[in-house]
């Protein structure tokens, strides 16, 4: 839809009978024209008087609620040029708002509104891409979270109950608990290479604090940060909202690939996964690796190493993480439990070169006061009695015959029309949609078929410009549901792009 | 001293023989003399190639020195004009490096420690008041953990680990478990005359995410935050790394009072302890709470209400909350359960306006990708069964005598001669020292005894012109214990300042 017909389709969609007011009508159809990118980025909207004019109503109206796209972040304004759809619109389908169905409670006054959100806040909102739901076929990176021993866990949980230790239910000295540092440190040396004493370890709630953290210590408002394009989108807004510019690097068969261009602009920070790549599952040369090293420290950025779901991998073995092969101090390790244990239990991790270590245990209690050291205590003791590798060895078996049964399920319906890739790690693989096709709609459809699936387009820093594809998470769904589960996808897949029907 | 001397000073000090660079004895010495104050706020330092020449060592060195403090916060540099103390140095005591003392570890190189720290890292390391323990007597802040109905949270636990729920055990959807939602909205009506809806509240894991949250949503970097003077320390460092200026406003017996200089400068948001002033004690009259009310309503400020330790009141009722008199939708209410039940929880929980709660619920998932739900449901139905209320009231007389002996043994020992302010609420009480003593040298003499207690003049923005006290915390101290631990902690106090003895 052009901008210049924007007024008919408006007009038509208005309705002054339904008792909604006009302004709140018109803000939810230009938030969804533009959402949908019916009205593309970049893209010019009519002057306020003229839409006023062509739609009979108040101009007054028509300023207040492009005054609010404007603070939502949907469009921007320049003085005397007019009014433009912004070029990174909020890119998930999640919450787009329903111009159709009555709000289930009132609007706020727009006056109200308009004061409500800082400029930051309002941008955090208009990009979030959480989910309302966090279980059920297909969701991406939940693990099957039935699987984890709970009895043993309880056993646990009544030993410390039983003689309460005082020093575990106050708050924790910054870092974390000892004993849970040591556990990790000898865990991650022998399955991930990674080298560190137990002092290096930051205990997190998980990979957003973990990140914050490091962004908050290492940069300033205003330092770019490389991220790879696609990325996870939930560690997007958590770089934006302390003042970070993300700038989005390709990915390659080997992993991030930084252009000429990029490589004349040194950032301050780098956030790779160099593992399995998030989420097209490429896993990261080792040349490609030595040059990121070696770049890092010619020009003194540091660089966040994302091991998300290392430890599953159902072909090779994977390389020794990035961190191993660092010597001068420069790589920050991620990783966390949500994806091995659950991720309701909200423990992650930092290892961090051995000149940060204090700052970083320091500004970890200072900001977040941190506690939960009785889990803590816990989940050390957990791993020290080898519940911890016996698990993942258990869902790794497991996690590979629910992949094969989708891939299955994908072939027998499609064949090789509709590719799946990076499915050798990870609970997730992406299925390849045919170019040019919303992967957006598709997962709209199969939502409403209650399955849920993430559009590919919208981990690209330009969804307009992405491949088209699905990630589909197969960890969390039983084995029998797995191929009734596809069938209903591929019912909406088929509504969607009736030239697979 | 003047900076004059600061050269000889120094020289009597920088030790060529004791085996540590020179570079870290001389950064450790400045550090150590700026946060004592003996090289005040704003006081010029000596030109590097003058200190160099005076201590006969390389300029290099000092220039390095002046650099890594610059970084650290300490000093700033004006082109031309000379390095000057900064005029908030790092304020606590906790963690001023000991000149004399070996270090545990070796230091990081200078080039490395240059390069590490952003600005804002640099500044919340510096500035940070956390400290290393976390239990004991006079812990300011911290309940008896060791009264905690743990018998009930197992039997809550292992109901809810029998049956595994997976909804309970992956992520949560944004503002936290319904049931907890519902459980705290009744609580807080009937006891804190809060009114909101279930959904108006935000569970969090405390009240630093709770601020967190609400000022990166309703704030920009270089918005003014009003504080009041005194005040929590944590806190501080949340608002400084967000960018927030923060303006400290002084507090008289009625609680904060802005001058009509602060009144001619609305802000964009102001914290406040209504119930009882943190830490001095005081409760917000009903004259000031409609004042600071009508005062938001007209500049469109927000008000943060942190309700800190209102359960726990030992004489008068208390006032109902300032959230429970806004009219118009401009107060966000924040609380936690770490002082009810154990630090080491980390629930706590924001109510926000009406027209805030779904940005708030959605910020709060895609900030920091909640769980804990499990945790959460136990918490809901601990209070629905009503050991939440009676584990407050039992806690209520507990505290009620400790304070007592506590009140009594200071009487016992010093009469009048050091009264005691504010214990007629929350955990803690402040003992007044005599104008122009140092409190943190005596809150340093008595960790030196094994007594934790924080000086007075750490709460305050400009500590060298604050009032000389000390926070007691008597929570979490046995009834048997409070006395004996007075006369230690009182034999601290005499050694310092001997016109005591």
């Amino acid at each position: 839809m052009r901008a210049s017909v924007l007024s008919d389709w408006l007009a038509q969609r208005l309705d002054r009978g339904n008792g909604q007011p006009i302004y709140r009508q018109l803000h939810r159809l230009l938030q969804q024209a533009i959402l949908s990118r019916e009205l593309p980025p970049g893209s010019k909207v009519p002057s306020s008087r003229l839409l006023a004019q062509e739609l009979g109503i108040g101009r007054n109206t028509v300023t207040q609620v492009y005054e609010q796209l404007v603070l939502e972040g949907y469009v921007s304004s320049a003085t005397g040029r007019g009014t433009f759809v912004a070029d990174s619109a909020p890119d998930e389908i999640v919450g787009v708002p329903d111009a159709e169905a009555p709000a289930a409670r009132p609007e706020p006054a727009p006056l109200q509104a308009r004061r409500a959100l800082s400029t930051r806040g309002a941008r955090l909102i208009a990009g979030a891409g959480v989910s309302k739901r966090q279980w059920g076929a297909f969701m991406p990176g939940v693990p099957d979270v039935t699987k984890f021993p709970a009895r043993v866990w309880s056993r646990l949980h009544n030993k410390y109950w039983r003689r309460l230790r005082p020093d575990l239910l106050t708050y924790a000295p910054g870092g974390g608990l000892a004993s849970l540092r040591h556990a990790l440190a000898d865990y991650l040396r022998t399955s991930r290479s990674v080298r560190c004493t137990p002092e290096q370890i930051i205990i997190t709630t998980g990979i957003h604090q973990s990140v914050d953290l490091a962004v908050r210590l290492l940069s300033d408002p205003g330092d770019v940060i490389w991220t790879e394009d696609p990325c996870y989108w939930g560690v997007r807004s958590v770089l934006h909202v302390s003042g970070l510019k993300s700038r989005p690097i390709a990915v390659d068969e080997e992993g991030i690939n930084p252009s000429a261009d990029d490589l004349a602009q040194p950032p301050k920070l780098m956030l790779v996964t160099p593992s399995h790549q998030y989420p097209l599952g490429m896993v990261m040369s080792l040349a490609r690796r030595r040059m990121l090293l070696e770049y890092a420290r010619q020009n003194q950025c540091w660089i966040i190493e994302d091991d998300y779901d290392s430890e599953y991998r159902y072909g090779s073995r994977p390389l020794a993480s990035l961190q191993g092969l660092d010597t001068s101090g420069q790589v920050i390790y991620v990783g966390s439990f949500g994806k091995t244990l659950f991720p309701g239990l909200r423990i992650g991790y930092l290892v961090v070169p051995e000149a940060l270590a204090e700052s970083f245990a320091t500004a970890s209690a200072e900001l977040y006061r941190e506690g939960q050291l009785l889990q803590q205590a816990m989940l050390a003791e957990f791993i020290a009695e080898g519940h911890f590798t016996s698990h993942i060895r258990k869902m790794r078996t497991l996690y590979g015959q629910r992949r094969q049964t989708l891939l299955d399920a994908a072939a027998h319906r499609y064949g090789d029309a509709l590719p799946a890739v990076g499915g050798d790690a990870g609970l997730h693989l992406v299925m390849q949609l045919p170019d040019g096709s919303d992967d957006r709609r598709v997962a709209a459809a199969a939502l409403e078929r209650n399955i849920v699936v993430r559009p590919l387009s919208g981990y690209y820093a330009q969804p307009g410009l992405a491949p088209s594809g699905l990630l589909i998470g197969y960890a969390c769904v039983p084995d029998e549901e797995i191929a009734p589960a596809f069938n209903t996808l591929a019912d909406a897949i088929d509504a969607t792009l009736p030239e697979f029907a």
